[in-house]
């Protein structure tokens, strides 16, 4: 049996998508910038993809920009929107429990002359608005933080932290990484005062290589790649038009029955922490009811190193994450770990298990029957 | 009939590097990332594809970096560089008929403080070493030029100013813009002293929204996106595995018999050109001969606009490109026949045929009967 709970760091592309992704690259294969009948049929995938997103969201399509990746999107609405409005101010807050992507993006920018505060986090990897609050100066002009946490699945109090903004502070830009939340929850970014969001596509089941990020028509950015003029010159290149195609689409199945969707995934998180808390030395970190997020459970095991217990299991068939897979696999941060107060060794006998809707109760079963057999093992062995 | 001759704008993917793209997307599709056997997996493709595409320049695979693009390529290229050493200088220099994604770039660098040469071309869109060593400073860092130009086929002399460049000016670096050049030369980087070279995939029957960066060891550059580290720091984001081995196997594969290739275009190319040179008021821009590209014909038709004359192929089946396509579909530069002194009218009346291995020469000659049925006709029509 094959249990692949790594889908935080990436999913398989559902089929229609990889279909429509094949049809576009065989026959409308057009530059979307191309004037003839080809250019004009990539440049209808490319609109009908942005019209696709935007529903999900309740925007409009002229608001969605595509890029390379979640990453990209990250990079262009810190760093763009730092050097678009640096004359407004030089400081700029996030938390200390961001991905890398906007961690680093930022330690970029204090190299540059900003300013940089590092929110921190609760127990649970929770940042209060009265932290926020508190945090916000004259010279402020940017807040980035994310809503799902791609760790351990805390959630932010994105709405909040929008709403206390726009009423105290409404010239400070909030921009959103939700490349872990899209897909899993409804989000509303004119409601909830989010003037740029991020989204990657293989985080929910469309393509590697492709992202957006949302910008309202308020927020003042520079591109962070120039060239031909493409996205009404704020992202230049060839449009990735089987990549736009596949993430509309990808992004439409995934607001298809949200609802049961992520009944789905809650049913299988809190099966899988219900074994877990029945396994001695086995502590979930952060919260384990519906204010986490569906499709991540974060697991800190006594007496055995997280690597030594995921090849333990990858050779049972059953695919986890040590961390965060989306960093580099060199010896890397494990910020929100630490960020929670998790000791040492707690930190280092972590284990990252993450849906996706096609996550089976058997998978569960069969993955809890694995660590029941292998931690005693795993654990004498670390013992001697 | 169906004539595609717009392959400069961006090719149809080969059905070998479909069928890769989706078995990766289906099968593989791990983060290149991720500890465990999916990853192995995935970050195999990787490894291999950069072995692929160093094989076909001879150089070693840790000197190849992905990036989603040409464009980007050119962007951190020339960014990266110029951030890395403008302690040793902030003068650049490049040349007056570059694509848009270094014209920009470089228009980018000047609001940072740095200057820029933009060197003249003589009236087959080429610069010459002279120009080029004339051009060089005491605080000259790098020299940015295209192999190909992507508007009328010129074939830039990048070995001699290479050469020249490594003899008188060693500490400067040279990076080549060789979008429309690789697949269709042999290219040696540590022969021809290049430092950095761009590359994109899908103007060889690869991808779209992946390409490649040639960085050799001694380049000093920073990264342009920041994020989880991969490849090696230096290009953050999950790794788009199936673009990746998309690339590699179609750079694997352009370089497969090269001479034929290159043959069968030139002969596809003369046949054209000697089709045009008898059409009345039709002026190829550029050389004729073995010294322009195999792959790019430009020409400027007395009387009609470009515009006009490429909707009337297109309802023929023919497509074509007026300037580049590269660009956005905005009213933009026409850089290089402005560059080699075209009058207005002229350019106004350009059009670029561009060819793949798979154009026929049937595919030229019912071109070149749409245009001598099309020309009279719609040139009564500007008259009046």
């Amino acid at each position: 049996m094959e249990a692949y709970l790594d889908n935080s760091a990436t999913t398989q592309v559902d089929p229609e998508v990889q279909a429509l992704v094949i049809k576009i690259m065989q026959e409308d294969y057009g530059n979307a910038a191309s004037l003839h009948k080809k250019g004009v049929e990539a440049e209808a995938y490319t609109r009908k993809a942005k019209e696709q997103i935007a529903n999900t969201l309740k925007v409009e399509p002229r608001n969605i920009y595509f890029t390379s990746g979640g990453t990209e999107s990250n990079n262009w609405a810190i760093i763009g929107s730092a050097m678009a409005n640096h004359r407004a101010g030089k400081h700029l807050i996030t938390t200390a429990v961001e991905h890398p992507s906007v961690k680093n993006t930022m330690k970029f920018l204090e190299e540059q002359g900003f300013t940089v505060t590092y929110l921190p986090v609760d127990e649970n990897g929770v940042v209060s608005v009265e932290t926020v609050r508190k945090a916000v100066k004259d010279d402020t002009i940017l807040v980035s933080i994310m809503m799902v946490n791609n760790e351990i699945g805390a959630v932010e109090p994105i709405r909040e932290i929008g709403e206390m903004l726009h009423k105290e502070h409404p010239s400070v830009l909030f921009h959103v990484d939700a490349i872990q939340a899209y897909g899993k929850y409804e989000i509303r970014p004119k409601k909830m005062y989010i003037d740029m969001m991020s989204v990657s596509g293989h985080k929910l089941h469309g393509p590697k290589g492709i992202g957006f990020l949302y910008v309202n028509d308020r927020v003042k950015l520079k591109p962070i790649i120039y060239g031909g003029g493409q996205q009404k010159g704020m992202r230049s290149g060839t449009e990735n038009v089987p990549g736009e195609a596949g993430i509309g689409l990808a992004a439409e199945k995934m607001y298809k029955n949200l609802n049961e969707k992520v009944e789905h995934l809650y049913n299988v998180k809190f099966r899988l922490i219900e074994g877990l808390q029945k396994i001695e030395g086995a502590h979930v970190n952060g919260k384990t009811d519906r204010s986490s997020a569906p499709q991540i459970v974060s697991c800190s095991f006594e007496g055995v190193r997280s690597e030594v217990l995921l090849h333990a299991l990858e050779d049972k068939g059953v695919y986890v994450s040590s961390g965060s897979a989306c960093a580099s696999s060199h010896p890397s941060e494990i910020n929100t770990l630490l960020g929670i107060g998790l000791s040492r060794e707690m930190q280092e006998g972590t284990i990252r298990f993450s849906f996706s809707v096609h996550t089976t109760e058997e998978e569960i079963d069969y993955t809890l029957a694995a660590l029941n057999e292998l931690l005693p093992m795993l654990r004498r062995f670390t013992r001697r």
